[in-house]
């Protein structure tokens, strides 16, 4: 590391702005410029849809530092209204233009960090250029939207995207007073969800008068003057403002121009410590391709955390710290009005779509002791290697305590746990908080039994198969009054506390299908039923989760 | 693993109950008999004093089974009201009484297991028998106090002991309407906090209205009529009941009378397999003593999770399966009125005691974006290795999301991580759960500093034998404001964004001793101060813990 080293920084966001501080703090003689081409730096990214939906009231919240305040603290020469628009990775130059003159000039560097994010994705379908039409990245951005809001009073929205974004927005714009529509290609919310896990978070929007159009391709966008004509395969809605959120693209032109290695997706691509394919420059955040944590491959999972750790790694290994990043798991969380949905490393839908090898189970349990006040259930899935019980991924979803269990979840799977180490994790536990076995205990009870044997499973996405022939007993072991408040069709009702004396009624020469609420009761029968000779299979998540697909 | 096996069980509540449906599942066959003593199995213990308080409404609720559901469930002979007096190890019978009727006789077994877990110490300090003198264990403890509040109408309370239970008691009986006073011989409650993570916890109970007697033990009890008197060293108080919470005992009378081998604390020695001395008699629970997880040091931790696994690991080795149990950490977590308090792992009393190689460190971080409304601080003390970093404890004391930090980092502390491995942690980040970096890895940055010699500390211990001489420089960083409005005595004030034009007014050839509110600015001048080359050490919690502590 050598003296008065000069540092620019092109982003002065997550990425960017984290770089700087971090610099600083190792470095009190660098020279540090961070360029930002818009007027905030350090601004809260993620809570610019609660500044439009009102649960942030001041402008101020929304900007951690300023650049007085940035080079009060850290020295850094904060210069926003400044593009950098060409780097000349040779002379090690970059050409700054200054957005509000058109001014260009050239500024040295020993080292260049690049944190220059990713941009909303704008689909060529019309009316580009309305007034109505909005994406939402940054403050600018953010007021437009809330301006439109106030002057022209709009009754509907409709939000093209339902990923993370997109739903926060439907959320926001919903609590703002408008009537909102999200409209979703695929069949369902939150990508990193599997659909039977986004289906309870579908009926939560719906139940909160948020309409959804899934599997919803928009054909085109039209401005009428009046309204935005919206068409799609099969129909055509109506709106007042229209939220583009269907994913974001690197800014990586600036990138590519300086011959830095992309890939094929346009990524800037960098080794473990955040170098990219010239020694003298760095990237880190949105822009970059990053390892992914669980399967080893190349990814892009563009998210606050990374960003931030990654530009902290970047500024070690400019001061000669070997700091490294050892890939991005995806822990990702969002509030959906009251629910809270969680996920931590891969889903179902990217095991199958690499063709690996992976087990699923499906718990269902109290956020706390059900015998204190207020404890409310919530929905876990995790995937899981078949043979060694190694944890791939989880998702969560319920209200109260999701955040927790998925955290924990994703701690164990940095740690490379397997379900068994989850039985054996010990968690705080007193009635306000959790139960003597942790939802967490739980699921790797639940798989431990699925790994060794206890007990053979079924899936909701087997029951539309099982013969209805008489072939297989199929088995719901709820109540009485349970089964007839609503059940699978042809299956038949044991409660399981009549099982054991009402046995001989079930053949034992045919597989029995057994089901319940949660599985809980299922799994009981199905240690029952086995232990008695019979083949048996539980359907795993029960009718509750079979319910909230079907219905 | 034999056909029909015959399985007693001696206890039938965290431990027995657990063991007693695993058992069932795994073997439909076995023939299984749980005794309790009482007339309740399968009870709440830990949710009976929110019943007191009246957190809890329904009797109904503090049952999770009654021995009817539990047979109709399991198939268990649920005998309650039946003690087991002894035991014939040599026979393989225990002799059974009917503590109703006085009847007795005896039940053969092929396995027996123990989990006749712990009472509370009643000491000797005179009034025994008063009806206003109390302890709490079970249903009926909890009835007798809950009816005597009601039929006396109480004005003051003193609960003896300032543990989980006492303080729990403490708050109920304040919810309960009491005037209510704690004494503790200690000089701190919640004994695995460390004192100065207990300070917050003090401050947070009077101001609640609840008295504090701390370093306070209690000499004798009287029983007047009318009200207790109860005397210590100083002074005395009245009440009109009092509750006794200052530890509890193994019950392993029955299992020292076989000739079981217990310590020389009379918890019963049990191998990973919960096996006691004797090749057919388990133990779980209470009663037996367990590896301290992080030091590999004998210990007994009274907690329901440890019970119900060592119930289901007791049942897995009956029935053929190599279930181990693998420590204690002593994960444990307290609602103290609207505070949450959270432990594993060691404390620093214990590595000190253990004369344990340690380091430590206090952070102070937003339970979620402060940007986001509600957000609310959290204290973290973290004790490690000096040398590789390994997390060997943490305190967690604050509001909200406590529960979920803690047990991030009972989950790291089960993985064997190291204070870096937080730093990579990939917690779920949104605006309304946590902030982009969690306070967890917050945590690990700041550790990682001390352990790579960015910054050298002191701690609030240190800071009265700090030379007030002029022969060190003590030096605050806050603002002008925040210094005026309470500092440390003999610290100067320059605020940190005035360091760098003002360090000429410090002599480099005098030790720095920095400080400022949480650390972090603290920090931040120990890096400059450093790089300038001064000799700097910033204080550890900053002024807020020391305020906390010596307020
Ligand atoms: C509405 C919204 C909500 C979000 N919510 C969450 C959430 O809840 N949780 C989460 O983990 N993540 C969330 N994210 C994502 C998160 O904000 C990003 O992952 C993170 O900000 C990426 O950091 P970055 O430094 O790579 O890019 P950014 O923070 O976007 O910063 C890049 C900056 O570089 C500037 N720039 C680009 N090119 C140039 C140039 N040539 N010259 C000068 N300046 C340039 C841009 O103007 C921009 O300000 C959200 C994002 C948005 C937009
Ligand atoms: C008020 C209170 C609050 C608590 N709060 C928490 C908490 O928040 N979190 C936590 O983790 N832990 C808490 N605990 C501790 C937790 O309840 C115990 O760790 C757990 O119950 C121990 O299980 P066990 O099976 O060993 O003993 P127990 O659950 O106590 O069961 C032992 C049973 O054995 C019976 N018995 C004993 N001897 C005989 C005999 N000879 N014959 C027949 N029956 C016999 C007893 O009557 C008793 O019912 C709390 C305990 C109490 C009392
Ligand atoms: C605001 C911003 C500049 C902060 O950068 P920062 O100074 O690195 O971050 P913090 O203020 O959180 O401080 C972290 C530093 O303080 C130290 N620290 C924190 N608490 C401490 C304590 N109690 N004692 C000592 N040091 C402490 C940490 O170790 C870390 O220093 P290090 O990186 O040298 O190890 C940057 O994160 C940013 O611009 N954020 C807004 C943009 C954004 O992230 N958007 C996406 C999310 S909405
Ligand atoms: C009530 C009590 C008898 C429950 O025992 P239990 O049946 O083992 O426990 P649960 O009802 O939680 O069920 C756990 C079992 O269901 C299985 N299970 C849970 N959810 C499931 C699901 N969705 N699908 C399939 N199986 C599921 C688990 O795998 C586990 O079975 P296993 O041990 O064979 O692996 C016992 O815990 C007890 O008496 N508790 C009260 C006393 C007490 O604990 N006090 C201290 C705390 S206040």
């Amino acid at each position: 590391m050598k003296n008065n080293q000069k540092i620019l920084i092109v982003g002065g966001v997550a990425g960017g702005a984290s770089a700087a501080a971090r610099l600083r703090r190792l470095d009190e003689h660098a020279e540090i410029v961070m360029f930002e081409r818009g007027e905030y730096i350090s601004f809260a990214n993620c809570g610019l849809p609660y500044y439009i939906g009102g649960e942030i009231k001041e402008k101020a919240a929304l900007t951690l530092q300023t650049p007085a305040s940035f080079h009060a603290r850290f020295r850094v020469d904060v210069r926003t209204f400044s593009e950098v628009t060409s780097i000349d990775a040779t002379n090690k130059t970059v050409t700054v233009k200054n957005v509000k003159t058109g001014e260009a000039y050239t500024e040295s560097y020993d080292k260049l960090i690049l944190s220059t994010g990713a941009e909303p994705i704008k689909p060529n379908l019309g009316a580009e250029d309305s007034a109505r039409v909005f994406t939402l990245r940054n403050i600018p951005d953010t007021y437009r939207i809330k301006e439109f809001i106030e002057q022209n009073n709009p009754k509907r929205a409709v939000v093209v995207g339902g990923g993370y974004i997109g739903v926060e927005m439907a959320e926001n714009l919903h609590s703002a007073g408008l009537d909102v529509t999200i409209v979703e290609m695929a069949n369902q919310v939150i990508a990193p969800l599997d659909y039977d896990m986004a289906c309870d978070v579908h009926h939560h929007i719906e139940s909160k008068g948020v309409k959804l159009l899934l599997g919803t391709a928009v054909k085109s966008i039209t401005d009428n003057g009046s309204s935005l004509q919206i068409a799609y395969e099969g129909g055509e809605i109506n709106t007042d403002m229209l939220i583009m959120a269907i994913g974001v693209k690197p800014e990586s032109a600036l990138a590519k121009n300086a011959g830095l290695a992309l890939n094929e997706r346009g990524f800037i691509v960098v080794n473990e410590n955040m170098l990219t394919s010239n020694l003298d420059i760095y990237a880190v955040g949105d822009a970059v391709e990053v390892t992914d944590f669980v399967t080893g491959q190349k990814a892009a999972i563009p998210l606050a955390g990374p960003a931030n750790k990654q530009g902290r790694i970047a500024a070690d290994n400019i001061c000669g710290i070997d700091s490294r990043y050892t890939g991005t798991q995806g822990s990702a969380i969002l509030k959906v009005f009251d629910m809270t949905v969680a996920t931590t490393g891969i889903n179902e839908k990217t095991a199958k779509r690499l063709g690996m090898k992976y087990d699923k189970s499906f718990t269902y349990s109290a956020s706390h002791a059900s015998y204190y006040p207020g404890s409310v259930n919530m929905s876990i899935k995790i995937i899981f290697e078949p043979n060694t019980g190694k944890l791939l991924g989880a998702q969560v979803v319920g209200y109260d305590g999701v955040d927790k269990r998925c955290d924990v979840l994703a701690t164990a799977i940095r740690a490379g746990m397997t379900a068994y180490d989850l039985t054996r994790l010990e968690l705080c536990y007193a009635p306000p908080y959790s139960s003597a076995k942790d939802p967490v205990n739980m699921a790797g009870y639940v798989i431990e039994n699925i790994l060794t044997g206890k007990v053979k499973n079924f899936h909701w996405h087997d029951v539309k198969d099982l013969p209805r022939d008489g072939s297989v007993t199929l088995l719901d072991t709820r109540t009485t009054i349970e089964f007839e408040n609503g059940s699978i069709d042809g299956f038949i009702n044991i409660p399981l506390d009549s099982l054991r004396s009402r046995i001989h009624q079930l053949d034992k020469s045919k597989p029995v299908y057994v089901t319940c609420q949660v599985a809980l009761r299922g799994y009981i029968a199905a240690r029952i039923l086995m232990q008695n000779g019979f083949d048996v299979y539980n359907l795993s998540g029960g009718y509750r989760l079979y319910h909230s697909i079907f219905s």
